[in-house]
């Protein structure tokens, strides 16, 4: 896919993932290294928690949600954030094939550094059935052909 | 550990959980599934980017994050949270040393729901000198001793 620098950005302009599949294999050996906790690792004693079965770690949904980013959303030097305001409206379950769609919704000019700008996007995770499993609203960095990043 | 429940919880209880440390395998194992860009996975090549060096995933740190919290804050029924601010100030590099310290900022009741509360918690990941890698500020689920967390 082609490498995308600030003069080939505009608010609206909207990015699609393909899907990945959260499997149970794929949740639970997530969760045995990050999130060890019963409803993420365990699909029988899951049934007895909060969650009521065996739920994806929030952050297996956001590091997925990464994976599908780069993919889908390729900017040049790099899809580069810097954090965000983070949402899982409801747990990913087992069988969830979960997709990415970006959206921009603002660029601002950095005022000091001619050629970068930081670009609001708004990124929606769904699932199969366009069930939202996280919203997240970082902002990336942005640079003008030839700008050179180190710089 | 002790398992916390509401009843166990007060505004400026902290919390500090054991190191650990962000190796270069570990980095580039992690980027190679979830963020696969040169400035996480291959050292070489991440002389010329934006970072000038190899440089963990953001949600490498996030997921380590979540790891040391399961370890230092063991609420009862489970450590639940459903996102929040997250920030990254600098990136997390190989030989990191990672910790956390967690602190009780507000205990918000349920109104509808007796004997339930949302903790609103401050996570801030220090590396071994104490620089900041990451902020995040959820809201956890507590319930008081003898709440059933499915009812």
């Amino acid at each position: 896919m082609s490498q995308l620098y600030l003069d080939d950005l505009s608010v609206g302009d909207t990015f699609e993932s393909s899907e990945y599949e959260m499997t149970e294999d794929r949740i639970t050996a997530f969760a045995r290294d990050y999130d060890p906790q019963v409803f993420h690792t365990d699909p029988e004693a899951a049934q007895e928690t909060f969650f009521g079965g065996l739920a994806a770690s929030g952050w297996h949904t956001a590091a997925v949600t990464m994976r599908l980013m780069v993919e889908s959303v390729p900017f040049a030097n790099g899809t580069i954030g810097a954090g965000g305001d983070l949402r899982w409206p409801e747990p990913t379950r087992p069988g969830d094939r979960l997709r990415l769609l970006t959206w921009i919704e603002e660029i601002i000019p950095n005022r000091s550094k001619p050629g970068r700008a930081r670009i609001v996007v708004q990124c929606r995770t769904l699932n199969q059935h366009d069930a939202l499993k996280q919203e997240f609203r970082p902002n990336l960095m942005a640079w003008k052909r030839g700008v050179d990043p180190q710089a």
